[in-house]
């Protein structure tokens, strides 16, 4: 934490909050890790003239991006299972890949490649949802990434917990252990209505409202998750999770893929957010979720990669562009989800979901500095006419330059500061090697 | 044109013939502009001894993607109308703007800024679509870009012809000053069934048959457009021109998102090309073209990125990316369309539609040396598992390292070797502020 403030400088800052608003040639000051101001550049050269002054001459600054689903130990498994429908991909390669080799050194691994990537993309907090979530929390404290930490509940045993009783157990733990911590939460993540029978979701029902804390849950991914609900319960999944009490402002309900008319209204009525993962959804052949329907309904939609193993990237950059055009050709309606609406989902939503809308989600004077910087000024964003389109449209993550979080550069002109990019390169590559071979027939 | 031989090294060759094949640690041999060889990195040091050797550690070397419909010099609008439907879209923004702007400079500059765009993308042929088509082929053959110049027609007059007639025998000068060159090549491009007569039709249906030419045009974009041509022509637009005598293996038929069971019959007896366009198709909610039923009926399936003013970028990592996912989710069928279809969609496929598969579209030995090398050594491409994958599903066009066009290197470690990149941003930026400053209500 600096004493002295900063005073970062670009033409365009695009707050979020107040909507439809551009800031041209403005500056945002940091003091203690917070935007405490937001003021034209000559006016804030005048305020600050001690501050140590970030000048970006062809940039936009945005809000950190919020991506509100991703399971980061699989950036491991990138690529190397595609082309498949959900359940064969899970049952025939991710699930056996998973049993044979997650583990702590996996998880660790993995998390550290995934948050690189992520921090280099402009992702300034995810929700996670793994096994060994502890290890996920500790990695991305160290790296100064803010994470909401999912955890898991999950019918079957895994080599983190054996019984539902045993993942809640551990979950709590980490609840109790990074209660106060400045960068990471947590959340409760009951994996899917297939794999999590009623007894384990009704305590955590009880127990997410005891201690107010995120549900975070796959639901209606699939038709075919749908149809083995509707067979075994007699109801389709949202009905079950809604008799469970798990239907509230504190769940996050992921995919959401298959919805009637009717089930949109309940979800409204119940202030649930969903998030949505297109590029996974399309990948993977789930279906589309009716974004413009929710939007109108007036649920709150926030965005997520997935997991790198079915995506293959943690790219919001792509998923805010996607859910602006899907929602479009979905809804046959070309103004459907503008860019504005795109990276409000991609910021403040899930800020929202999370319950860290007060902290994060918008440059607003109060709020800590998780601030991204995008470059606009090379020639493949170039003419220029409104820095909001171009954000949502034409920009690339790689036009990612400079990223902090709470304050903290964690990236200065796509270099990190708190990683050693080499390092993760290299354990990336041994644990393909390893992978690689072990797939290969004897 | 050198007189040696160039060796490129790379560990991974995708020659997309023979298909699905990945060729480690091997050679491509260039001489003259040509592919003379293509072998294990041992036997090319050993036969090759004086050529001069290329060394890629990362990379992976594919065919010069082939965008198959643009309007280069729409990049100057890239994102001076958003968020709106096609017609609204057209006559409201962009047909007003094209009006008011479109000049020889207009066209040069903005066509100047499309080639960079697209060369840095790794795209290495594009079919273009725009007034002024003279400037465009000028611009590529002087870049060293490979150019299929589309002779436009349209019934209206603009700043570069007045009547159909005009624009056709435009067209044939162009077609006669560029018969030899071995980069620049030309197409008929009637723009629309919407926007041009029977009349000029009939004559472009004659001429391209008589100069054995490929006919380029909009086709079944939206319903709107589908429902008019039948209510003017008494028949769907398609049927039109079959009966006009345009539909056979030399139409580029664009976008297609409107099509029945019986029109892919239609299509695939025909062996007429479909060039979808996803990008552009979502974002102007045009509909879905039926990209895994088109492929099981066997019509050729290319892939072009539209204008940068409907899109809005040249990319055509993305429309690769997208084309693979938008036919499993809309075919309901994670299988569809794997990446090594979509990677041929975006390279021999657009070499056939275009009648180039003889010189372009794979790395095979007799083709002319278009290759463009990919890194996929950083970590948001790692680990690596199936190197095709990773460069559809992952990668992305800031990946592009080196790109060759005939032999000729136009692009060195990001670097142009036949553009000045500041001159054509500041060009780019004058013609930006000359356009918003006319937009200002007085």
């Amino acid at each position: 934490m600096q004493n002295f403030n900063t005073l970062i400088y670009a033409p365009w800052i695009i707050p979020v909050i107040p909507e439809n608003q551009i800031l041209e040639n403005h500056c945002l000051a940091i003091h203690q890790g917070r935007i405490v101001d937001c003021l034209p550049r000559a006016h804030a050269e005048v305020r600050y003239q001690n501050a140590h002054l970030i000048e970006l001459t062809q940039h936009a600054l945005i809000p950190g991006l919020v991506n509100t689903h991703t399971h980061s130990p699989m950036s491991l498994l990138r690529g190397l299972a595609d082309d498949l429908p959900l359940m064969e991909w899970l049952e025939g390669y991710i699930w056996p890949a998973e049993s044979k080799w997650v583990s702590e050194t996996f998880v660790r691994d993995g998390a550290l490649l995934a948050i690189a990537e992520m921090l280099r993309g402009g992702i300034t907090c995810f929700n996670d949802m793994y096994f060994f979530p502890e290890i996920v929390a500790q990695v991305a404290a160290k790296v100064g990434m803010r994470a909401v930490i999912g955890m898991i509940v999950i019918d079957f045993p895994s080599s983190w917990a054996k019984t539902s009783e045993d993942y809640i157990r551990k979950g709590l733990e980490l609840n109790d252990q990074y209660r106060a911590h400045p960068l990471i939460k947590t959340a409760f993540a009951p994996h899917a209505p297939y794999t999590v029978s009623d007894g384990p979701l009704k305590q955590v029902a009880t127990l997410a409202k005891e201690l107010n804390i995120p549900v975070h849950m796959h639901l209606h991914e699939t038709a075919e998750e749908v149809n083995r609900g509707l067979a075994q319960y007699g109801v389709r999944p949202l009905e079950r999770l809604q008799r469970l009490g798990l239907l509230s402002s504190q769940l996050l309900a992921v995919h959401m893929t298959q919805l009637t008319d009717q089930e949109i209204q309940t979800l409204a009525a119940s202030s649930a957010h969903v998030i949505h993962c297109p590029e996974s959804n399309l990948k993977l052949a789930s279906g589309f979720c009716p974004v413009a329907k929710l939007y109108q309904a007036g649920v709150n939609i926030a965005l997520g990669t997935d997991g790198a193993a079915s995506n293959n990237d943690l790219d919001m950059f792509v998923e805010m562009r996607l859910a602006a055009l899907l929602a479009k050709a979905l809804a046959g309606d070309a103004s459907a989800i503008p860019a504005n609406q795109a990276l409000r989902m991609a910021t403040l939503n899930g800020a929202k979901a999370l319950g860290l809308e007060q902290e994060i989600g918008s440059l607003e004077i109060g709020k800590v500095a998780d601030i991204v910087a995008v470059n606009l000024g090379e020639l493949e964003t170039q003419p220029l006419y409104d820095p909001t389109s171009q954000l949502v449209y034409t920009a690339g993550r790689d036009r990612v330059s400079d990223v902090w979080i709470a304050g903290q550069q964690v990236l200065k002109k796509r270099q990190f500061t708190t990683l050693d990019e080499s390092l993760i390169l290299s354990q990336t590559q041994a644990w393909a090697e390893r992978i690689q071979e072990a797939r290969k027939p004897i």
